[in-house]
This record gives C-alpha cells, sequence and structure tokens, in this order.
C-alpha cells in the first residue's frame, strides 16, 4: 500500500519566507492583505483536502483511468465526485481576480497549493489547472460580453476550460495548424479542425466544457502571425447561463499514456462548431504567450511535486524496512536498524529532499515575479518583474521538471523492489512525473528560449543583473558564520564556471554563431538551474541559521545541513556541463541522420 | 506503432574487436575455434529471430503480460510459441559447455545475443536468462546424478530454471533467510518456505520447473554462513527423465510491477518439496557467488539493450517528424528538414549512441574477462581474469543500468509526445529498464561491492593495474592523430581526479573510516563508470581511425565521432562527482531519520 500522503506545510511556509514572499507582496497595494497568517491556514485546509479525497483517489485514477466510449469520456465515479467537492471548497479560483468570482490572492499563493494538490494527485489537478488558463485567456482578452457569458462558472468550477493548440502536423511549431476558422455574418466563427493533446478535452465532471482554440481565419497571413483565438463551448450556453444544445465538439480518441490515466488527453474534432473570437483576429498566439509563464512554471511545480511527493514514501519505507547491516555499525546497534541507516539509502534521501526544496524555493520565486509582473503599480518594479520572471521561468520548467523524474526513479531505488511494484505508488509518481518535460513546450525548447529570448534581454544586462544578486548573495553569505561562508565559496566557484560559459555564449551570438549557441543550450540550462538551485539554497541558509538562534528548532538546523549538502554535493555537478556549453555544434552534426 | 527493431550487427561485431576478443580468445585453447567468422553468422543468425519472432510480440507481452489464476500462470499464447522456437534454435545453449549439450562456444558470444534478444524483448529473455543461472549452478556444483537428471532437458530448453534467493524478510542481507530445509533417509531434504521476487517461477512455457533454492538444514551456522542449496523441481522426475507428480510447489500471487510484464514475477511457497542438496551443506551461498558475476553483467546487459532498442525508434521519429525550423537554417532548406536537424534533438542521439558504444564495450570486455577466469588454462591469465573481471562487474551492473533508465528517458523525451504514448514502445524500454538497477543486488550493492571488496583487492594494486592499462592507453592515444590525441587529454584530466579520489578513499579506509567510504560508494562508482567509458571509447578511438584508413568506410568517421563526442561532453562530468565522493559521511548523517 502507498504510504499516506501529508503535505509538508512547515517546508513550504518556510519556502516562502526564503523567498521574501511577503516583502515583496507587501510592496503589491492589491495584496496588501496578504500575510503569513492567510498562509498556513490556506496551506491547512488544502493539505485537509489533499490528504483526504484526492491522495486516496490518486491510485485508482491511476489503475482505472478515463475510459471512451463512443466519445463519451468517462472519469472514474470518484472523480467526478472529488471535482464536484473541490470546486465547491473554492479551489479552484483562489488565486483568480476578485472581480470575476474569484479569491483574490496572489499567484504566489497557489505555489504551494499547487504542491500539495499535485503531489496528492496530479492527474486530477490538471482539469482546474487548465481551466484557469481558459479563464485568464478570457479574463485578459476576451469581451464583456464574453466573460459574463462564461467566466461565472468557469471560476466556480461548474464547467472546465481546456487549450488547443497542437494538431496532429504541428506541436512545437504552430505556425503550420490548420483549423480554420471562417466568419459568419453573426459575427461568430465557424470552427472545423482537429485538434490533439488536449488535455480533459472531454470528461464527465461536469455539464459543458469551454475550450480556447487556436485557429485560422482564411486570408490570414501565413506562419504564426496569422493565428486567431476562439472560444469553442462544448455545449451552446443558453440565455439564461445554462448549457444547452451539442456545438459539434467531438472527441474522436484518447491516448494510453505512460502516466496521468486520470486525465484524458483527447483527440478532439471540431465541425463547423461555432466559435467567438478572442480579442482580435490574428493576435492568438500573443494572447497564449501571456498565459504561458503562468503553464510553464505550473508544470515545473508538477516535477517538484512529484518528487516531493515520491520522497514521503520513500522515506518511510526506509524507515521501516529492516535489511543488513550499515557499514561501520555493530551487530547489537543493527539489530534496531532499518535501511535508513545505510550511507547510500541517506544519500539518496538526503539527495532527493535537497533538490526538493531548491526547486521549491525557485518555483515559490517564479510565481512571486509572476504577481510583481502582473499586479506591481510601480513601473519600475513592474518591470524588474517581467525581466526576471522572463529568466527563471524556461529554467523553473525545464529544471525542475527534469529533476521530477529524475527523483521520482531514485525514489523508486530507495523501496529497492517494492519500488518496482506498482501497489506502492511510486512507480506511479515517476510514469507521472515522466509528461512534465514534454509538454508546455518541451525542455528543449525551454533551453532556446533561454538562450535566444533570455539571454539576449537588455543587451545580457538581465542576465547581469540576476548574475549579480547571486553575487550578492554570496558576499552576504561570507560574513555569515563559518558554516554559511564555506558554502559561499562553493557557490562562487560555479557561478565563475557560469559566468564564464555565459560570456562565451553571448560572444558565439555576437559573431552571429548561432547554432553553437543552440548546440550548448540544454547543459547551459542545466548549468544554470543548478546554480540558481545553489542561489536558492544560500538563502536558505542565511534564514535557517537565524531562525535557529530565535527558535532552537531543529528544523533549521535540518535545513543548513540540506543547503550545505547542495553546495557540496549537488552543485558541483554544475563544471561538469561546462564542456558541453562550449562544445560548439560540430561534433553533433557530424554524422548523417541516417547512421543513428 | 512501434518501430521494427533491427539489430545492430556492425556495432556489436566493432565492439568485439575494440576489446580484442578475438587475440584473448585466442589464448584461451577450449575456444581455439572461435574467431570473427562465426561471430558475424550467429549475430546474423539471432538478428533474424529476435526481428522476426521476439520483437513483434513485446509489445503483446507488455499489455497483456503473464496472468494468475488458482495458482496457474499463463503466458501470451504467443510467448509460449516463440519460447519453443527459441529452444529448438538451440538459443538458450549457445554458450554453455558442449559437454552437456551446449554450443561450446565462450561468453563472449553472448554479449552481441543477449543485446540482441533483450533489445527486441526484454522480459521474453529472463526466462532463458534465469535457466543459465540455473544450469550453471549444477554444472559446476551438481553430483554427477544431478547433472544427468537435470542438465539434459535444461540445457535443451525443454525446461527453464529460476534462482530463489530472497525471502518477504530477506532481499539484500540473505543472512536472515527462514527456508527449511529438513533432510530426510533417502538423503533428499524436505524444503518448507517461501520464496518471493522468483521471476518466472511459474509458468506455461514448459511441463517442468528446475528451482534453486536457498535454505536453511536445521542446527546450521547463523547468518549466510549456513546456507544450502538445493534443486527442487516443480513436478517429480521420472526414472525415464519424463515429468511426473507434482513436488507442492506453488505460485501465490505475482507482482505487478511498472515492466517486464511478461516475465511473471512470483511469490513462491514450498510446501515439504523434495529438495536434492547441491554440492555441501552451508555452501549454498559460494555456489551463489560463482554465479552471480555472469548474471550481475548480463543485466548490465539489459540496460544497454533498453537503451540500444529505443535509440533505434528515436532516430528514426527523428528523421521523420517536422516539425519547426532549425537554428541557423533557411526557410527553404526547412522544408525539407525534420527534427534530428534541431542541436537539441542531435544531442539527444548523440548523447545516447556515444553511451551504448561504451556500454556496449564495457560489457563485452567483462564478459570476455568471464570466459578468461573460468576458461584460461594459464594460471597467470586467469587470474588476471578473476581480478579484472571482479573490479568491472559491479561498474558494468551499476553504470550501464543507471544509463539504461536515463537514455530509455531520453529517448521518450526525442519523440515529445508520442513518447509519452505507450504506441510507440519507447515508454516500455523506459518501464521495462527500471528493474536492471534494483535487481541483482542493487546498484547501492554493486557501489559497496566496488569500494569494500574490489578497490582493496591485492592491497589496491589491481585497481593500480586498472588504471595502469587506462594511462598506457592514454599514451599511445597521444602518438596517434590529433583527434585522438587531443582525447587523450581528456581523458587523462579525468583520470587523475579519479585517481586522487581513489587514494583518498584508500586512505579513508585505512584509517577505519570505513563509513566514510560507504557514503562515498555511489558517486564513485559513478565517476569509475564513466572514466572507464571513456577508455573504452579511446580504444574504439584509435580502432576505427584505423580501420577508417584500411577502408574508407563511413562507419568507422562516425565511431571516431562518437568516441570524441564522449570525451569532450559526456566523460567531463566524471569530475563533478569527486566533491560527493570527498565529502564524508557527516552531511548524510545530520538529519534524523523521523525528519526526511
Amino acid at each position: 500500500m502507498a504510504v499516506a500522503y501529508k503535505a509538508p506545510i512547515k517546508d513550504i511556509v518556510f519556502g516562502y519566507e526564503v523567498v521574501d514572499t511577503y516583502d515583496v507582496i507587501g510592496k503589491i497595494p492589491a495584496f496588501s492583505d496578504f500575510t503569513e497568517n492567510i498562509v498556513i491556514p490556506t496551506m491547512e485546509e488544502c493539505a485537509k483536502f489533499a490528504e483526504e479525497v484526492l491522495a486516496p483517489i490518486n491510485a485508482i485514477g491511476d489503475q482505472q483511468g478515463a475510459t471512451i466510449e463512443n466519445g463519451k469520456v468517462s472519469m472514474p465515479p470518484e472523480f467526478v465526485d472529488a471535482y464536484k467537492r473541490f470546486a465547491e471548497a473554492g479551489w479552484a479560483s483562489i488565486s483568480l481576480p476578485s472581480e470575476i468570482g474569484g479569491g483574490g490572492m496572489p499567484i504566489a499563493l497557489s505555489g504551494g497549493t499547487l504542491e500539495i494538490l499535485s503531489s496528492a494527485n496530479l492527474a486530477f489537478g490538471l482539469a482546474p489547472g487548465l481551466s484557469a488558463g481558459a479563464i485568464s485567456a478570457i479574463n485578459f482578452h476576451g469581451s464583456e460580453e464574453q466573460k459574463e457569458k462564461f467566466l461565472p462558472k468557469l471560476v466556480s468550477g461548474e464547467w472546465t476550460g481546456t487549450m488547443n493548440l497542437s494538431e496532429p502536423q504541428s506541436g512545437s511549431d504552430l505556425g503550420t495548424i490548420t483549423t480554420k476558422a471562417e466568419p459568419q455574418d453573426d459575427g461568430t466563427y465557424k470552427i472545423t479542425g482537429t485538434k490533439v493533446w488536449i488535455t480533459f478535452g472531454e470528461h464527465d465532471m461536469t455539464d459543458n466544457i469551454i475550450h480556447l482554440v487556436l485557429a485560422k481565419v482564411p486570408g490570414s497571413p501565413e506562419g504564426t502571425k496569422g493565428i486567431s483565438m476562439f472560444i469553442v463551448p462544448k455545449m451552446m450556453v443558453n440565455e439564461d447561463g445554462s448549457s444547452g444544445q451539442s456545438n459539434n465538439v467531438t472527441c474522436i480518441s484518447i491516448e494510453e499514456k505512460l502516466g496521468i490515466h486520470a486525465s484524458p488527453t483527447c483527440v478532439m474534432e471540431y465541425n463547423e462548431s461555432v466559435g467567438y473570437l478572442v480579442g482580435e483576429e490574428n493576435r492568438g498566439l500573443n494572447y497564449m504567450f501571456t498565459m504561458m509563464n503562468e503553464a510553464r512554471v505550473w508544470v515545473g511545480g508538477q516535477g517538484l511535486a512529484c518528487a516531493s511527493g515520491s520522497l514521503q514514501g520513500a522515506a518511510q519505507y526506509a524507515r521501516d524496512r529492516v535489511q543488513g547491516r550499515p557499514v561501520g555499525m555493530s551487530k547489537e546497534d543493527a539489530k534496531n536498524s532499518t535501511i535508513i541507516d545505510h550511507a547510500d539509502v541517506r544519500r539518496m534521501l538526503m539527495t532527493i529532499k535537497s533538490y526538493v526544496d531548491a526547486m521549491r524555493y525557485m518555483m515559490y520565486d517564479n510565481q512571486l515575479m509572476l504577481d510583481v509582473e502582473y499586479f506591481a503599480e510601480d513601473e519600475e518594479m513592474k518591470a524588474f518583474g517581467e525581466e526576471r520572471c522572463g529568466i527563471l521561468t524556461p529554467i523553473t520548467k525545464a529544471w525542475i521538471s527534469d529533476l521530477g523524474v529524475e527523483l521520482s526513479s531514485m525514489a523508486i531505488q530507495v523501496y529497492g523492489g517494492m519500488g518496482y511494484v506498482e501497489e506502492t505508488g511510486v512507480a506511479q509518481y515517476l510514469r507521472d512525473s515522466r509528461i512534465a518535460p514534454i509538454y508546455e513546450g518541451t525542455n528543449g525548447i525551454q533551453a532556446l528560449d533561454l538562450m535566444f529570448r533570455k539571454l539576449p534581454l537588455d543587451n545580457g544586462q538581465a542576465m547581469q543583473r540576476l548574475l549579480g544578486d547571486v553575487n550578492e548573495l554570496i558576499e552576504e553569505m561570507k560574513k555569515d558564520d563559518e558554516v554559511i561562508s564555506s558554502m559561499a565559496e562553493k557557490l562562487e566557484k560555479e557561478v565563475s564556471t557560469l559566468s564564464e560559459v555565459t560570456l562565451w555564449l553571448g560572444g558565439r551570438m555576437l559573431e552571429g554563431e548561432l547554432v553553437d549557441a543552440s548546440a550548448a543550450a540544454t547543459p547551459y540550462l542545466k548549468m544554470f538551474g543548478q546554480v540558481l538551485g545553489g542561489y536558492y539554497m544560500g538563502k536558505a541558509a542565511i534564514l535557517a541559521n537565524k531562525k535557529f538562534k530565535e527558535t532552537n528548532d531543529e528544523f533549521y538546523t535540518d535545513k543548513l545541513t540540506l543547503s550545505k549538502f547542495y553546495m557540496e554535493q549537488l552543485l558541483p555537478l554544475t563544471s561538469g556541463y561546462a564542456s558541453a556549453v562550449t562544445a560548439g555544434k560540430d561534433d553533433l552534426y557530424a554524422m548523417k541522420a541516417d547512421n543513428f
């Protein structure tokens, strides 16, 4: 049996402090009420729901999955029930603006709730997650009429929403979509085409589903500049707001996937379905981009959630399982020993827990920067939020989601043979986590985004400002206690390597050697993630040290240990990637494609 | 649909040359007939069988799996048929001694066939793989009567064999087994107890199954010194050699696993079942150890097989899939471009292919050393084989099996969303590969074996001899063409780091700081694997360079490229682990077990 999930509230609350959430949010007038006094009860409530409602049905969702018969997708009944309770409790809308019926909380607050809900049941969380995207799209770019018509029931969770981008021939490259939107006399459009990879494109948890669909109006420009966005409800919406007749939106099939079985991944067919244009024609991709950062951070959070969730079971198993005598332990002591006393098992647990902390801080900071970008009133602050968010997002998405897979797999290893057996639930974390490096822009695309859009921001000054913050922290760490100043040295060494390769890359790009830069993108992102992780762990160490002196709580010495472990044993992996970054393109292209 | 599997025969044949197979085998009189002229047709035949019979049923095995009803385990009918053809074709016994009816070929020959068969269908190959273990046990340690009774039908494949070690409370630590063997007046024993994780413990492909079971005779010494080994047939064997009445051997359940679904993992119950003692009482674990190296190398080979197999589909998908314009490519050129032209996809394919080469050479060399250890007549040569095999085995098992998981996951990433869909087959490689780091001694145990049994061999001289060979190769590389001498520098740098930490570890052990060494075990094994991979890639580079000059075949320039890529972009990861190796135990044990 899987270990009962228990939300790591104390770690989450500490995470908010590490990234200075209250200071930063305090400067945004819209959130003047937001304090630690809101965070803790919110996390406690969320934990209760996740632990009692979502975690117990996680394995059911995995085993039964969503099923399709005659175009009708059925969820396990437990999911239908859980979804109703989820919507009623208001979890779908805590960080949506209050003017549209949401809780009006900062996005930062959803960092913790996202982690909790996704650790408990990743597949379940995708439904409201996609709804949030649809809500944002309509709220930011829709007309007043559209907002009135669609938002209330989306916000309340009575309906769910989806995002329809990909087509069979158009995945990463949306310029080639062919779904057609023909203008009608009444101002609506007829939408016809096939969309793929539509998460919760069809299900039986709500009586309507509001699809946001990218399509091309005949005569519009070629490529990405000719894409428009439409609202296409599954059922037409009556004057009174209720769901009416069918809108010819059909789910043709659902994918049989490695994981997230309870999240139906649908092939959707639109056949002259009524669509409502969002904003202006041909601006669909721009609208999509406004939601992309938020969605990408969320996907990074899914990696965090899987790693964090799988750690719990692994740690419990390691505490319970009696096996073998640890090196250096007497036979007598070994009688009361479990495998958590073996150095190698400790190493795995420390590695997971230490990374989970780093991942958590990174994601929380990224979400905080979203709040700053979206809601700060001070222009300079807002610009800073946009800049920092721009750099962090591809790293959060890719570095964390890659680690989510690696660490879930490491958690399996802690269990030994039991990890390979599905009943412990840890294998599900590996299977579920494996989607995160793929969707919402593959991690390769994130690396290109970092290299070609973010590195050159403000002529490289944006990146220098971030590295400057890291160096400032290093100076602060050097002035702290010995344990922290010794960490500073490790961080300084790796930042210096990162800075060197960053300069090298900047040089290549200035010389127009773009392929060398594209060849370097993935290992560069890995280096950057590893160093940023060190930055956050350094901040955590300073805070933990201070709090321990105030409270004498060993929770904080543990945090100090986790930071130290990160700096000494995980961070040094950074330099190992440097040679790949500066190797250039030649060896990658030396072999003919047919020879692989 | 999954890509049709095609055995990489040319790579395999090249691999045999890289590790000097023919030179070495030529010095073993028993194999004087063994030449390249045997290897190529054997691989071609094996490829034909794997491609036509095993690969097409790999997905069937995964989807249907083995099923159990009332203690009877049923295989998919296609597997029953394939197994019969496998046995008839003689694949079960090519490298078994000719005096017991085998093909009399060196174990080295099974390097290639193992890779081919396992890439085509990992789960299938486990049945004959376990039989081979049972055959070796009986052949090396059984009485003449036992050999006559059990070997012919095991060797012909009419029966399969199993190894029964673990019990619910005894996995990695066999000292605690409780299965009881009570001596009877007729010289047999009554075996009673429960065994777990028994691969192909029960199935319907043959009419009998010969179990090798570890059990304790009452009154025998405590712990591992009181374990005996027994032959326990599922059905008693009649005088005429046919299968007779039941022997009270029951399969209680089979595990629902992440992968290798067509390999039933059984809980076996022995209830006063008749057992025949192998060799002497209390020597069971020693007997087991004689087969352990072979089995561990084989499990490493499973990682190779999954990585190699998943590469094929990923490369084909990358050649076919049209998507996006690669950085630096004109719009016109991009019209004929597929995703294999994207640098990041290239990087993934190069990474997998380069590692697969390194893994292949390592495994082949390790198997070659098994031949030397077992069959060389010259005592000095035999001792060298034992020593080298001892060092290589834990590295082959752990480094390769870890990479098998990582690279199969990387292959999924090449596919993007399609990789997450089960129909492409690449997800199955990830699921199947995940067992290899666990069974046959977890990779953590391999790391301890390397640290505490192999590092101290001959007072550390054995390790120095291996590192000496690497340094000798480096000198040879330095005298070669510039491309190779430049590789030598990279290798020299990392070997030097490895040598430094090896000395440090030796020092810790001499000072009795064993826990520091155990804390270092896993990252040390990773460093060692990475450097040894470099050693083999260096050998491959020299050979490829020479062969290219002789033949002008671009296959060899590709091999040179793959070696160069390894040295410049993968090998440097070695140093990243050094800090973890020398960090000592303290941080691993700083947190209380309950605080994870």
